[in-house]
C-alpha cells in the first residue's frame, strides 16, 4: 500500500498550528513515542509503519508503507519504522490543588519537550501555558516529551485571570527573587516559568508577590543565565526534595 | 571584501573535528559569543564581520564581508554580524581539588554545551570528559555554551588511570543509586555522568562506590529517565545547596 495524495497532502499540513486544530490531529514518531500514545487515552486516527512493525490495532487504522515512503513523510533524520496520527484530546478541566507548572510565553519546542518530561518526573501532573507559549502538539515537543505527552494534562488559557483568582500559593522565577535554597516551599503550589529570553511578562511579575532564583556560584556576572528547561529541572527538585 | 577561496574551504573543513585539529581552529559565531570569546584567554585567528559590527582589534585580523557572503559561512539559520576563527588553546593542568564534572561519553553536541554552562553557573572550573565524549570545539558546543567555554577548564583525557588515582570523592549518576536527596554530599569531590542511552560505563562503574539518583516522583515507571544535561543541573544543585 502505499500513501495517499490526499493523506500526504493532511500529514504535511500538521506541521502547522492552524491544520492541527483543523484536522484535530497530531503527528508522533517513532516506535517508542508511538507505542507510548498508543497505550493512552490519546486515540490513534491512523498508523503509518513499515512491515516490521507490529502492532496489536484494528487494520483499518494502519497503513503499511515502504521505508521510502516514511522517509517522505518523516520529518526525524533516521525515520524509526512508524509515524502515527493521533487525535488531540479535549483539554482536562483545571486542577486547583497540588502542584503546578506555569509556562508564560515558552517559544522553544525543545525546552517545551523537556519541561513536559520534567513534570511526568517529578509528579507534576498539571502544566498550563499562556497562549503565547508554543503548541504542546508541535512536533518537536512531542518528540522532545518523550511519551510524557500522555501523562502529563497541558491546557492553554489566559494567565492573567487564572493567577488572580488562584488560592494557591504562587512563585515566579526571577533573576532578582530570592534564594530558593533559603526559601520555605508548600506542597501545593504554582510555579511561574517565563520567556527564553524576557522572562515573565511585566503584568503576571506585578501579580505576584514571591520570586525565587537559583543562586550563581561561579566568580563571574558574565555568566549567561541558565535555560528555561534547566532552572525548572532545578526548582522542581526544590519544591520536591523536602517530600 | 570578499573571502578567499582559501579561506571559505578552511572554515568548511572546521566542521570536522580532524580539521579543526590540523589547523587547530573552532568557529564561533554571533555578536554574544565572538565578544565573549574576544574577552578572554582564546586567541583571535580572523574575524569574519559585517560592516556594522564594531570591534576594536588589529585590522589585520579582521575581514569585512558582505551579509551573503556571512550567509555562505554561517551554520545559523540567522546569522549575527560576525563568525570568529579562534586558536584551541591549550588544555590547563589537571586541577586535583574542588568539584569537578567528569563525563564519560556524553554525545550530544546540546547537552554537552549546557553541561559547560551549568559548570559556569556553580562555580565548576574543572569539565573532564572521556575520549569519546562530542568534541567541546564542535560548533553547536560552542554556540550551545554561550561564552562560558571561557570560563571552564575541559579536558579530554583517559577515565580510568585517573578515577584510579584521584583522592576524591566519586559519585555516579545511576538510576539504581542512592537518593541524592538523603545523601551527604562533600565540598570537594567528583560528579560522574554518563552516555545519553546507556549511562556510564560498567568499568567505570566497577570503580566506583558511591552511585547517586534523583527519586522519580510520578506515578509511573514508564516515565523515561532524566536527560543527561537535566540531571547535572539538579545534581549540582544538590552538591552546592548547602554552601
Amino acid at each position: 500500500m502505499s500513501i495517499s495524495k490526499n493523506q500526504l497532502k493532511v500529514i504535511t499540513s500538521l506541521s502547522q498550528k492552524k491544520y492541527r486544530q483543523k484536522h484535530n490531529l497530531f503527528i508522533a514518531e517513532g516506535i517508542k513515542v508511538v507505542n507510548e500514545l498508543l497505550n493512552s487515552s490519546f486515540e490513534i486516527d491512523t498508523l503509518f509503519a513499515t512491515d516490521d512493525f507490529n502492532v496489536a490495532i484494528s487494520s483499518d487504522k494502519i497503513c503499511r508503507i515502504s521505508d521510502k515512503d516514511l522517509q517522505k513523510i518523516s520529518s526525524l533524520k533516521t525515520p524509526n519504522k512508524v509515524l502515527g496520527l493521533f487525535k488531540i484530546s479535549d483539554e482536562k478541566p483545571l486542577n486547583k490543588t497540588g502542584l503546578t507548572v506555569v509556562l508564560d510565553c515558552v517559544n522553544d519546542p525543545g525546552n517545551l519537550g523537556t519541561i513536559i518530561r520534567l513534570c511526568d518526573w517529578f509528579g507534576v501532573s498539571q502544566l498550563i501555558c499562556s497562549k503565547d507559549t508554543v503548541d504542546c502538539y508541535n512536533q518537536k515537543v512531542v518528540q522532545a516529551s518523550m511519551g510524557s505527552l500522555k501523562r502529563v494534562s497541558i491546557k492553554y488559557i489566559d494567565l492573567e485571570p487564572y493567577l488572580k483568582e488562584t488560592e494557591l500559593p504562587t512563585y515566579i522565577a526571577d533573576m532578582d527573587g530570592e534564594n530558593v535554597y533559603k526559601t520555605k516551599l508548600p506542597n501545593e503550589g504554582i510555579l511561574i516559568m517565563g520567556n527564553e529570553a524576557n522572562g515573565v511578562s511585566e503584568t503576571i511579575k506585578s501579580l505576584i508577590k514571591n520570586k525565587i532564583s537559583i543562586p550563581r556560584f561561579g566568580n563571574t556576572k558574565e555568566t549567561e543565565s541558565l535555560n528555561v528547561a534547566t532552572a525548572t529541572a532545578i526548582l522542581l527538585s526544590e519544591f520536591k526534595r523536602g517530600l
